[in-house]
This record gives structure tokens, C-alpha cells and sequence, in this order.
């Protein structure tokens, strides 16, 4: 994947944060020449400074202190990516490019985590000034530097001019096994296999599958995190035997890089006071925003992802800490909470964490089934898996499952229809209903394990309870309702304050 | 509350479907005059008739065919209700008054489901115009005849205008017991009692609680679905079985519209077949928007409402009837579900959906409080809870004891903080827990009553599993952490990719 140096540098890196300007490096490290901006002169620096010596010489990265002369260093049609915080930034960006002189056939890359509609829009917005193309990207501060998974889409001639940096500069698999073959040091570009990277679609599409990536990334680790509190609270066991389980999961179904981290984290003491580290990190959660877009996307399309929901609140409930240590005193624990088996017990919730894995999946790319049909977008899902099997916080043995399930079957309608995940599902749902019946009887939260083996239930149930609740809406709100044994779309309504009541067709 | 007649008209009424008419006759029946306008010219005719029939007298409410005549035809500053469908709809009969001649001290009342945004919006919009007013109204058709819940904000000098008319119209509930004092024929206007409406706060404000009111119908609905589905599948009830204990129900604490008019379907025979109602309805619910608007608000505020949103979620499942059938035939079942005690599991179901509903409902109050501080609003939690005990669908028994908190500690912070709920679930957990535990092992999706336990349970817990989760964080993406032995706010990072990690404050 080595290319031969040219005086003319190939590709502009506007943005030198941690992100931008390990991607400057990444890009630099596979033999193209970088031209990097930062308003910041002093990231310019560091990051000149960073490929002398990651590379021995000034060649590969040159700062410039201007976008008018960066503009000038590049080859047109020119190839820049934005390392620029998600909203206004991106937009002030792309206006001095204009004003320095951007031309109509250039091409900008913007790699931040920016809202998908906002993309669309900006894809119109500057499409007489520039191609605005986007390309999302995961994998965190390393994987931006080694090899991150990237989602690129817009216009697919600018792909063309795109793909061969972003073939070279992704996580690779092995095409065999389909595991990550990890980079880790610099000049390590010579690894052979599948990349990390494929063109989504239109614009914006990229995003939202990265979006969608974040969404299911949230739950995943909530998932752990109550795995971690049932085995902490339930069984009473110590952060680092509950990170030898996890070890020992990161070997089997359960393999994933969250869990690989969780059993590191769970294992690592603190240096300060030698504790183990997760027991002083204080409990109250952080988040960026795209959980929580996610979970607004599944309401507004009407698909369900309570499962993503759930622990975007999760992260919301774990803020409130002075209130939960109010309540705690308040309310009342369970009365005599049957004893566990521990064995038995942790058995149950490598099922349990395996389903509700599943579900969570199901939940996503059904998010983005449904939110492709409704902008007219084809993605190819096999490819989302396919490429998320390396680079991306998300990545797990189990990608490679889902991979085979779209390529067997690329217009799958819903991932448990697949048989695989159908049968892993039939063998493990027990312990997933024990463990949800059991955190519930011991008083620990279970929101995300719970909520995924009620969605499990309700998708599995030919008959729901919506008739009632489409007969409270004609009683009270005339909103009619469709009859079981009348064609579809044949609406009825019940006069329920007339005697005797008579039944109505609506239309 | 009677008022005398003049010749002018009192009040113009602009929209005349079942809502519009409906407010129109009420207001005409409490004894002013209604100029009333649509632009379906049949529909003033039928209003027209309708009052004659009621009333006996065409003085009470005359359709005019032009919004100038409809102006012509008020007093200044006149008082204008609108009844029209959300959204552009509204913009556009604005736009028309205007056209039409309305004057800056006019006063436009929209009382439609409008998006609370757009509400802050259009104040500002027609500030120059008229005073743009709104007041959301819950109750159904028969409420806004015969006496709806009104939740009015805006300029406050408008509501000094509007407050004696829609103290008129509204519910009333008697001082002493709080329940409801029903009016359900023309004419009986003399009905003594407190009255549910008070002003809510500036511009928006009504409607988001409105909003919100509608959210938790929407969690509401769906926890009594739940327990009919657990009955039916897990008990192997008769509709009208079911129906009998929810009318049981309904003598108690869980007494509410809601679990009366639920009673009432179970038990009602389809006049086509004579089979139960229920059985012959198609289990796809319907929604129009304002429950996942209230999900969508308290994801964007960090608000947990969790079992608002699967009511949502419950919702879009049920839609989904064929997949859900296809399914049904793939997806595993338990294994052997341990039989149910009838009877002790109707009272464990009992005390569950108390305890779910007072969940959902603190769910509620949270989020109006996380809003109101956001947008700088002083709200009455006590009036809100007040005004919700008549008129409205979620009324109940219930309510009064929300009332009563809020008296009591008009600053609450979160309303499991009161004693008077404290108490209650703690006396009802146990039940509740048995519930979800069954369920979850019968294969029933208990998506709400589940969620909300989990709630519970999450806030009673001092410590999260959200330490795990923010080294997760700090892993990945280098986030930092906070620590459990240092100032809120310090925060810190580990060098993981380091040999030996050190740890870093970062600020």
C-alpha cells in the first residue's frame, strides 16, 4: 500500500486535534504527503514535530499557516478532510475554504461526528462551490491513527478520487478469519487484507450508519456495565475475578474489543491508591450526543430500539448521583432476595449477554433498514457489517456472523430472521429470561438486558395487547380501529356513548 | 357561570371538526355568544343546527362564511379560538386574520396538539400582529363538549381575557373529594366546583405539559394492556373476566378513566359476531405524535423516561403485524413456564401496576421540571396535578395524592422523594417484582412494567455500574473520569496504551 512521494503534496488535513491529526499521520504513514491547518499554530507544530519522528523526516507532513497557501500545495482536483467539532465549526471551515479559493471539482472530507441531515443539507449548500463528501469515522484516538473503520458517502465520483487513501489508511481483516490484523506502531502498511471501508450511499448515509454504530455501541456497553454490577452486587464478587469472566468470554461467543477492554479496565489498580482503578472512577456517565440521536431517529421512524434508549437513559439516570443517594435511603430494597448460584448464574449471563447482544444488533440495522427505505438509500448491509468487523469501538467475532447472515440473504427484513441468530437464540433465551427474573428479585437495574428480552417477546408474539389500546383510542378519541376478520384498512368505529352502541365503518 | 347574552358576540371559534364544535357548543352552553367559522362550509351549517337542537335557540352560535365578517362580528379586543390541525394549518389562518384585519390587541387562542416549540415560536412571530396565545386541551371530544382539561400559556395579560370562559368550560372536581363532577347533557352549566385550568406559564409551557400529560397516557394504556396480556396469555382469562377485575381495580387505588373505560371495552360484545370486542379489533395501535415527542424531549434534556418511550416503541411493534407473525413461527419460547397462582398473581399484578404507574408519572413531573428550568419557567406542579384530576384521559384518584405532594413541597425534587409514594412502593415492590419475574419467564413482553421497574430500582442504587462505563470511555476515546476520592469536577485520564499507565489530571 506504499506510494511514491511527489513534490506535490496529495492530501490536505484541516483540523490537528487528536483525531485529525492522527489521521494526518495515518494518511502520512501510508506514503501519501500531507498538507495540515489548524487555526491552533502550536497543533501545526506538534504535529510537524510527531511526523519527524514517527517518520525521520519532514517530508511526509507539512504544516501551513494559511488556507490560501494550503489550498496552493495541493494537486487539484484537490482532496481535503475536516477533523472539525460536529455543527457551526464545519460550516465556518468550508466558508474561508470558499473565500481562500476553493474550486468547483475540489473535494472536502468531513470525518467529524456531524448530524446526517446536516450533512444533506450541506451537500446542496456548497455543491457550486466544492463536492462536500463525508466520510464517518470510528475506532477512537488509535484507530484513527492505525487503522480506523470509515463510512464515506456522497457523490460517488468524488469516492473514486477518495478511495484509495481510505483503502489504505483503514483497519484490515484477515480474509480468512475475519479478525482484525492489528497495526500498532508506525510503518506497519504492508499488512494485506480486507479494509475497513466501503461506500455507504448518498450523502449524509454515512453518518447515519455511523450514528446507528454509536447507537448500538452505547447499549453494548451498557450491557457489560449491568453484567458487571449483577456479578458486583448479586454474587458479591471483586472487580478483578468479574474481569477474569470477562477474559474468559473475550474467548468465546462474547469476543469482542468492549469486552477485551472491560476485563483490562476491571483488572487494572489504581496508581494513586493501588484500589482497583474502576472503584474510585466515579460513576456518572458522559455522553456526546449520538446515543441519543440514535434513540430520537428509532421514535421519529417509529422502529424500535428500546434497547438503545435504555442506555442512552442509563447514562442520564447515573448523573443524577446526589439524587440517587437521596432515594437510596428512601426507597425500599426487595424483602428477601433469593441467593444466587454462582456458577449457574454466570453461566446464565454469558446467555444473557449474548442475546440481548443480538437483540440489540436486530434493533440497529433495522434502524437503518427502515431509514434507508425511507430516503431512498441502498446500502448494502453485509458491507456495514463487513467493515465494522475491525477499526471500530463496536468490533466483535460476532460481526462476522451478521456479515454472512446479509450476504446469504441481503434483503433480510429483520436480523433474528436469520437462522443463525434464530438458533442462537433458541439455544440461549433461557438464561437470558433467568437473569432478567433475577436482577429483578435482587434489586439491580437490568434496563438494557430487560428491555432487549421484552423486545425479544413482543417480535415474537403473533397477537399483542394493541387491540385494547386500539379500543381505548376509539372510545375516548373516535381513532377507529381495523377488524381481524375485515381487509386491511377498513377502519370501525363504536358509538360508546350511544345505547345501544352500534359499530360503524369509518372508511 | 351563567352569562348574560348580549348582542355582540362574546367569542369566535375557527375550526369546527369534532374538537371545534364541540369547545364551540361548550362555550355557547355556559351563556356567551359564538361566532363560529370553517372553512367547510357544511360543517358551520351542522354546528349551526346542533346548537339550535341543544339549545333551542339560533342566538347562541352563528356561522359566518369570511373571516372578515367573523371579526366584524366581535368586540374589541377580541378573544379567538382556533381548533385546527398542528402545524402549517395554524401559520395559515394567522396569516388570513391578519389579511382579514385583525387588531394588535386581538388575542388568538390555539388549541390544538401544536408542537410546544412551534407554539414559542408563533408568539414571537405575530407579536406585532395580535397577542398569540395557546392552551392545550386534553379530554377527547365528549371532554371538550361537556367540560375539558385546559392548559393554558402565554402573555398573561391575554389570559386575564380568556381565564373566565375557560374557567367556565372547563372539568370541575368537587373541593372536598377531588373527584370529578360530570356534566354529559347541554345545560347543566350550574356544576359548582373547583375548575381544571390554570394558567401554566409563558408561551410553550402548556402545551409541552399537555405533551407530556400525553406521554404518559401513552405509558399508561400500554401498563394496562401489559397486565390484560398477562391475564389473557399467562392466566388464560376471558375478556370479560378481565374486564371484571379491571372494574374491581377501579374501586381501588388504581381507580382512573383509563382502567374504567378498559373495564368497559372488556366486557363489551362486538355487534357483528357477538364474539368479545377486544378479540375482533386488530392489534395495531395508532399514534399521532405527541408521545414520542415527549420521548424525543427527554432524551434531548437527559430526563430518564424510559417507559414513556417503550410505550412508543410497544406501539411501533405492534404495528409491524406480519413480521411479528413470521416470527412468532422462528423464535423460541421458554422452555417450561412454571404455572401461575391465579389469584396471587392478580394481586401481585395489582400492586405492579401502581407501582409503574407512579413511575411513569414521576417520569412525567421530572421532565416538566427539567424542561421548565431549561426555558427559565416557574411552574405549579400542584396546579398541573390539580387541573389533571377531571376533564382530562389520564384522570384519577391517583392524582390527588400528586396534588398533595406538591402542596406539600412545592420543590420536590423528584416525586419518589414524597413520603406518601415512597411509602406506597414500598409497600407494592414486592408484588411488582414478582410480576416482571413471571412475565419474563412466561415469554410475555412486559416492555413498561419492566422499564419502569428498572427506573425504580436505578434510582435507589448510590452507586451505578457507571464507573465501569466511564473507564469504558476513557479506554476508547480518552474522555476522562472523575474520581470518588477527589473534588466533583477534577478530572483524570489513564495512559492505557502506556507502559506503566500513569494517571493524568487533565483539569
Amino acid at each position: 500500500m506504499q506510494h511514491e512521494s511527489t513534490s506535490v503534496a496529495a492530501i490536505g488535513v484541516i483540523g490537528l486535534g487528536v483525531m485529525g491529526k492522527n489521521l494526518a499521520l495515518n494518511i502520512a504513514d501510508n506514503g501519501y504527503r500531507v498538507s495540515a491547518f489548524d487555526l491552533d499554530v502550536s497543533k501545526i507544530r506538534t504535529a510537524e514535530q510527531q511526523a519527524l519522528h514517527e517518520f525521520g523526516t519532514q517530508d511526509r507532513l507539512t504544516g501551513f499557516d494559511s488556507l490560501p497557501s494550503l489550498l496552493a500545495s495541493l494537486a487539484t482536483p484537490r482532496l481535503i478532510v475536516l477533523s472539525i467539532p460536529a455543527g457551526k465549526p464545519v460550516d465556518a471551515v468550508c466558508q474561508s475554504l470558499i473565500e481562500a479559493g476553493i474550486e468547483t471539482s475540489d473535494i472536502v472530507v468531513d470525518t467529524g461526528n456531524s448530524l446526517w441531515t446536516d450533512t444533506i443539507e450541506r451537500e446542496q449548500r456548497y455543491r457550486e462551490h466544492f463536492h462536500f463528501f463525508s466520510s464517518a469515522v470510528s475506532g477512537g484516538e488509535m484507530g484513527a491513527r492505525f487503522g480506523p473503520c470509515l463510512m464515506p458517502s456522497g457523490n460517488a465520483d468524488a469516492w473514486q478520487h477518495l478511495a484509495s487513501v481510505w483503502e489504505a489508511i483503514a483497519a484490515k481483516v484477515d480474509s480468512q478469519t475475519g479478525l482484525p490484523l492489528e497495526r500498532t506502531a508506525p510503518g506497519q502498511t504492508d499488512i494485506q487484507g480486507e479494509p475497513c471501508t466501503a461506500y455507504i450511499g448518498p450523502a449524509g448515509s454515512g453518518h447515519y450508519v455511523k450514528m446507528v454504530h454509536n447507537g448500538i455501541e452505547y447499549a453494548d456497553m451498557q450491557l457489560i456495565c449491568e453484567a458487571y454490577h449483577l456479578m458486583s452486587s448479586g454474587l458479591g464478587m471483586s472487580a478483578a475475578d468479574i474481569g477474569e469472566v470477562f477474559g474468559r468470554w473475550n474467548q468465546g461467543p462474547l469476543n469482542s474489543y468492549l469486552m477485551e477492554i472491560s476485563a483490562d479496565i476491571l483488572t487494572q489498580d489504581d496508581p494513586d491508591t493501588g484500589a482497583p482503578l474502576v472503584e474510585v472512577i466515579l460513576d456518572k456517565a458522559g455522553q456526546k450526543g449520538t446515543g441519543l440521536w440514535t434513540a430520537v431517529s428509532s421514535l421519529q421512524l417509529g422502529c424500535p430500539a428500546p434497547t438503545i434508549a435504555e442506555a442512552v437513559y442509563a447514562r442520564a439516570v447515573s448523573n443524577q448521583k446526589s439524587l440517587r443517594e437521596a432515594l437510596s435511603q428512601q426507597l425500599a430494597a426487595p424483602a428477601n432476595p433469593p441467593q444466587l448460584d454462582k456458577e449457574n448464574f454466570i453461566n446464565a449471563l454469558e446467555s444473557a449477554l449474548l442475546c440481548a447482544k443480538v437483540a440489540c444488533y436486530a434493533q440497529g440495522f433495522q434502524l437503518m433498514a427502515m431509514n434507508a427505505a425511507d430516503q431512498g438509500w441502498q446500502l448494502n448491509f453485509a458491507d456495514i457489517a463487513r467493515i465494522w468487523r475491525a477499526g471500530c469501538i463496536i468490533r466483535a467475532g460476532f460481526l462476522q456472523q451478521i456479515t454472512s447472515a446479509y450476504e446469504a440473504e441481503p434483503n433480510l427484513e429483520h436480523m433474528l430472521k436469520a437462522e443463525s441468530f434464530a438458533g442462537m437464540l433458541a439455544e440461549h433465551q433461557q438464561g437470558w429470561r433467568e437473569v432478567v427474573a433475577q436482577g429483578v428479585m435482587q434489586g439491580i437495574p437490568v434496563p438494557c438486558i430487560s428491555s432487549a428480552l421484552s423486545y425479544y417477546d413482543s417480535y415474537r408474539a403473533a397477537v399483542l395487547p394493541a387491540n385494547l389500546l386500539q379500543g381505548q383510542r376509539d372510545y375516548f378519541g373516535a381513532h377507529t380501529f381495523e377488524r381481524t376478520d375485515k381487509p386491511a384498512g377498513d377502519k370501525y368505529h363504536l358509538n360508546w356513548s350511544q345505547s345501544p352502541r352500534d359499530l360503524v365503518k369509518i372508511g
